[in-house]
């Protein structure tokens, strides 16, 4: 069983994950499963993962078969499980409580070489509502109180399969990062009685030197202090804390842009790999005036050294107006030689 | 110019360093310069780097030339520059600075491919001495508020070249990371009148359980709740929160065991790459009774994901009370397959 234990200084929970120890790939140097045959993601291997909990059948075919677009099925190596009790228990100065949550994969195509930005946009928007779906679904779970949607694409990204996918991972506890955030959009909102996002969406739609795209109600930004390279969030442009509550409608435009932004960043930098993080509202606060959704994607060009482990102080070679001036204009980044 | 912006969201400061961007491997897949006869930190190769602000030279050999057994010399790509003065300026809702700070790098040996745990004591104990000199020079300049000095090994950490190296960045605030460690530190100091790192020396001592080694003063243990496999701490038993004001005879036995545990962790883990990270007091708060300075040792033998990008919240595989048996009993740590 996995466990959670808090960092007594700085309040930090980490996962101390005894299923994922088994793996021993986890500490060799390692590329992801290449091997195209035996990839557990692939159509026709159903059987080799946990019973799908969603999935996209326009044929109508039955569960745990082939005839699907995208599926979702509980995680083989849990990061948290959805069993038992949620326990809390000290030790002298430490907390820890075991590790319930849930921890799923959305399979995004059958293809095992596809990649979510060559799909059909309706496929992509599809893949969207399995996380609005999802998130609606473990909501019902008392236990939880935030569910991350994450995608790690290629190699340097920590992916360890290669056959896109996304995954879900549900907390017992606000993370510390999304405290973080709503503590500091707490402090804007109090001054101004507006949301940060939306203030800052307003600068940039001002200025402009930071647009990426701005269509169908989604807006695509460089932020102001990037901590990579090339880092870009996606918002809906009114003012939505949650995700899960986006009007199914809306995910079409979405799923058009998100599309039109990684097909730019694959062309600009040459397949780089990348994390795509869904910072939504915490589970049992769904509708907050100072909270605002975003998606972030980072690609992974740079490597985070002692330093910023140390200090938590980014050192981004590339500002976010050049950044966005190469994925607006779809001008080939050439990295200076 | 770098320059420093601030997230206006969680207060983040990212360092925006266009130097750098300039060096193309920055964003191209690679390993760390192997080239041995081109290595601009090797014996007669002095006049590749900036000039030395300070020498190990037991032959007393002149400044910029070999005979030297250690060097800190500027950084010549640095992430921030110690010219011009400091300004602040506003952009609507954004905050920056322009890049003041000092980027030093500590060569420490004149051998390629040598190891600071392989080093004879004396030699790694001048090592801890030059970070503590480089500190208090720096210290003089007004306009620096926190040092932190920090080292990469091996191509995973983050590391550029090979050749045995640290670093030390000086920047005119204190990072977010240590505001937040200061932070929780000082909230535990409020209510318990004591240093939460002498309470987890204590409780350490008394369990046993994730120490290490306990010599000379100095004691290394696995911390209750690691980010990372076999991340492990270096502190001083006694309670000192400032770094540069450890004792320079204090340094040989901190370099006794820095070197033994460095030796252990690469038998045990397979020469792993490493980033090591000196936490100390800021320079204009030097004597904290609530913060206790320590070192911090992550050897990187996982990726760090979007799910970590995007809660804070780490997955650890492995337990620390085994990582500490591991690392106590000098058992060779096989990945279970």
């Amino acid at each position: 069983m996995p466990e959670l234990r808090r960092d007594p200084i700085v309040g930090r929970w980490v996962i101390i994950s005894t299923e994922r120890a088994r793996r021993p790939s986890d500490f060799t140097p390692r590329r992801p499963e290449r091997r195209e045959g035996s990839c557990p993601f692939c159509a026709g291997q159903e059987p080799r993962t946990p019973d799908e909990v969603w999935a996209l059948r326009p044929d109508g075919s039955p569960a745990n078969a082939p005839g699907w677009l995208a599926r979702v099925v509980p995680n083989k190596f849990p990061a948290l499980r959805i069993e038992n009790e949620l326990e809390r228990s000290g030790e002298g100065l430490y907390d820890r409580m075991n590790g319930v949550g849930a921890h799923e994969v959305i399979i995004e195509t059958p293809e095992h070489a596809g990649r979510i930005e060559q799909l059909p946009v309706e496929h992509l928007a599809a893949l969207l509502r399995a996380y609005r779906e999802r998130t609606l679904d473990l909501a019902k779970d008392p236990r939880l109180e935030y569910v991350m949607v994450f995608k790690n694409h290629g190699d340097l990204s920590g992916a360890s399969l290669e056959h896109p996918h996304s995954q879900l991972i549900a907390t017992p506890m606000v993370p510390l990062m999304v405290e973080e955030e709503l503590s500091g959009a707490l402090q804007h909102f109090r001054i101004k009685q507006r949301c940060i996002w939306c203030d800052i969406l307003r600068q940039e739609r001002h200025a402009g030197g930071r647009v990426v795209l701005d269509q169908g109600g989604f807006i695509a930004v460089a932020p102001f202090a990037p901590r990579f390279p090339f880092e870009t969030w996606i918002l809906p442009v009114g003012h939505h804390s949650s995700y899960e509550e986006t009007p199914v409608d809306d995910l079409l435009p979405l799923a058009s842009l998100l599309g039109e932004i990684l097909r730019r960043m694959s062309r600009t930098l040459d397949d780089p790999p990348y994390n795509l993080m869904l910072h939504n509202a915490p589970l049992r606060a769904r509708t907050l005036d100072h909270f605002h959704w975003h998606l972030e994607i980072i690609p992974k060009l740079t490597r985070v050294a002692g330093f910023e482990w140390g200090t938590g102080f980014f050192i981004n070679p590339t500002p976010p107006e050049e950044a966005a001036r190469y994925l607006r204009g779809q001008e080939p980044w050439r990295p200076v030689s």
